[in-house]
């Protein structure tokens, strides 16, 4: 076996065995196969795919590279969630106290992310005193007491997908399907769970643009979990706007606390239920998803999810008093409010009207306006601005009027807030006529919806 | 402009500017694009391609990343042969004296090549006093004085070349026609010459496998020669199965020095008067093909061909006498003739038979034997035994019975002789009936047969 003839046979499209896939693995992240010939078997990968065999045997291989974590000291069924990134996403915040209050034990290592906000423990930070560097004895111990702990990634978990992620980054192979599943699953098996809920976002906020595209990426991830006997479902959520109406790193903390005393933006409580619901089948506690669902508004209603949540911050040495009078969290220094008109004037051909619906979002460009205030990451050095941000008073479909107040922007720098406003109010489409489909749940994909005999 | 940008660019499909594929080519030789971003890149224009405009480019900017020869010293017009290789192809050495008999200027830089034998400058070494390494002030001085020179690549052409190659060597990117083309064709703009013919092989010894790919190679470096403005042609010839009789270093020095006495194999005669006409048009000293190939026939016939040969050995140093008695050359110590029987025999099917037609030959088997006898390189470090090879007595077509001398293999390993012999054998596939088309020269391609306006 040599690594010119696997090149070759995957530029020909050919079908990878176990042990070719493997030595490519291994040898690449033990430093015997150069970049150069890694780079371009990713190449040839792009080009030819992989089947769902050959995806799950990168993803197995990857996820063997390193250290998998040990949850056996953890009592009952473990379930993890993935969300494959989107603009205003903080449902774990809210789905980890909602399962932790019925019983369902969240263990969950946070990366915190490269974007246009922080990751969930990025947001984290954004209360006093909250620690997200805890080892791993303390980390069990928190979950077999409170059930949830949510901490940075300390283990050396899947370091082959770490290597190759960043050579995908700078060789333009990072867009292939079974790449991206490979890498997320790789990270999700060495993590441990027993079940794996997936959140896959579709739309211009989200890396997959098309459903279709969206929906490989679910059967894919949820076939790979399924091949390495994880109970995997994966929900497919619109990212076509921010999800909520908080977008920064302290804002999506107050929006998840709002969610959990109950008081929850419709779409973003609609994603969180769903993820819980499917979470709570698959730790089975609840035997269908309409009984889980009573149950997620059984706590969310008693104040049980708010008060794990309180619970867990404490737990992690942060200052819950935030939670119950979050006038205390700090602001940003200046802010800037969006109006209807600020919209009419930057889409010329609406000058003249009145009113209008909101059609369409370039929601990446929503993404940029919180990165040019400063609440994301544009290298991995780059510092947080955990105050700044944007909280919608719109969504798709909404009909504005000149004066309605659309968003406001949260910044500590004029300069930056400008730059921001410009982006922001170029990111909607108005129509006169509402056209929007407000569609917030695409699609459920299990086990029963993918071909794991994998013979294609 | 940066790196990723031009990955993603040739990845999706696009075209390349000359500025990009400058930028690649100038920052990959410098080494400032690193190995796998190129190797990335190499990859993606596997699988898109490039046009004719942009071979060209890629072309000019590896031609353009060292020296270029300056043959402005020497009188007339130069012209310039290159084979993309085959076995048994010693033409260079039959075509070259024809040439210079002629008065057209012949000045030839050469590899020593890896592969079953050695290149032109091995096959010289084994002219006892033949010197390959002389100055280029030497070289521009004797093809001033006889008309040919042929030595050693000593001047730093093309080094982006060199260095794309040895990263498409382990990287999988050889077999793409835009990249052989842009290899080949910047050293043959390198180099000098005003005019070149090309001679591309097709069949089962051949770098080409198919007519097709072979005539798309030929278009693609017919279409880079003349936009860069060079007179160039390119011969379609037959590789089936060796070039000639000889297969070995200094067998094939002797079989060369048998065409120019005017006792040249059928086949090997009629490419390299092909090859030579073309050459002689393209110099200007005949006005036609057919006018060019009576210069030839009149050149071989008179001797001038033969005696150029021999003041061409003495002007590099070399011992002409044995030219004229050939027995002086030294031998390998073993012989093993090769019979019909013993292809009867590694013919399963054909034990019964007394007489059988040779109707295909795995030719690169043919020269994997002279590579196990030791007359070519595995690695560049590889010492080559000049004495060892092959002596055909049939060809494709031919008839054999059980008694007939095939061909001798000459080595001075009894085991490698016995494993050549195995290999031997079993290269050839034999039939009742004679279904061979004895085809030598398939097509020319010249200017006219390409489109220049490079559009697609």
């Amino acid at each position: 076996m040599n690594t010119y003839d696997i090149i070759m046979k995957k530029r020909d499209g050919h079908i990878l065995s176990k042990e070719e896939i493997v030595y490519m693995v291994n040898g690449y992240t033990k430093g015997e196969i150069p970049d150069y010939q890694m780079s371009a078997f990713l190449m040839a990968v792009y080009f030819q795919g992989m089947n769902h065999e050959e995806t799950t045997m990168l993803t197995m291989a990857m996820a063997d590279s390193g250290e998998r974590l040990d949850l056996s000291a953890i009592q009952g069924i473990k379930v993890d969630k993935h969300s494959t990134g989107g603009v205003g996403d903080k449902t774990s915040l809210i789905v980890g106290p909602i399962l932790a209050s019925l019983g369902v034990p969240v263990t969950k290592m946070s990366g915190r992310g490269l974007g246009h906000t922080g990751g969930t423990i990025d947001k984290l930070e954004g209360i006093p005193g909250f620690c997200t560097s805890i080892s791993e004895e303390e980390f069990v111990n928190q979950v077999n007491e409170i059930g949830l702990s949510i901490v940075g990634q300390t283990a050396n978990l899947a370091p082959a997908d770490k290597k190759i992620y960043a050579l995908r980054d700078v060789t333009a192979t990072v867009d292939n399907i079974s790449l991206i599943a490979a890498s997320i699953m790789s990270k999700k098996l060495a993590a441990g769970a027993d079940a794996i809920v997936l959140d896959v976002k579709v739309g211009s906020g989200a890396f997959m643009k098309t459903l279709e595209d969206a929906r490989l990426l679910a059967k894919t991830m949820v076939a790979i979990g399924t091949l390495a006997g994880r109970d995997t479902t994966a929900v497919i959520t619109d990212m076509n706007e921010p999800l909520g109406n908080a977008v920064g790193n302290v804002l999506e903390v107050q929006e998840a606390v709002e969610c959990l005393k109950g008081n929850g933006e419709k779409r973003l409580m609609e994603v969180s239920k769903v993820l819980a619901g499917y979470m709570i089948v698959a730790a089975k506690k609840a035997d269908s998803f309409e009984e889980a669902i009573k149950l997620v508004d059984e706590v969310l209603s008693s104040g049980k999810a708010y008060n794990k949540m309180k619970d867990f911050v404490v737990a992690q040495h942060g200052d819950a008093s935030y939670l119950d009078d979050m006038e205390k969290f700090e602001k940003a220094k200046y802010s800037r409010v969006i109006t209807g008109k600020d919209l009419f004037i930057a889409n010329q051909e609406s000058l003249e009207w009145t009113s209008a619906y909101l059609i369409a979002c370039n929601n990446q460009e929503i993404g940029m306006t919180s990165l040019v205030l400063g609440g994301g990451r544009e290298t991995k050095e780059s510092e947080i601005d955990l105050t700044v941000g944007i909280r919608l008073c719109k969504h798709l479909g909404d009909a504005i009027c000149a004066s309605d107040e659309i968003a406001v922007l949260y910044g500590n720098d004029e300069e930056k807030l400008e730059i921001a406003f410009k982006r922001f109010v170029k990111a909607y489409t108005l129509s006169k006529s509402n056209v929007f489909d407000n569609k917030i749940v695409y699609e459920i994909i299990t086990r029963k919806d993918i071909d794991t005999s994998f013979s294609d």
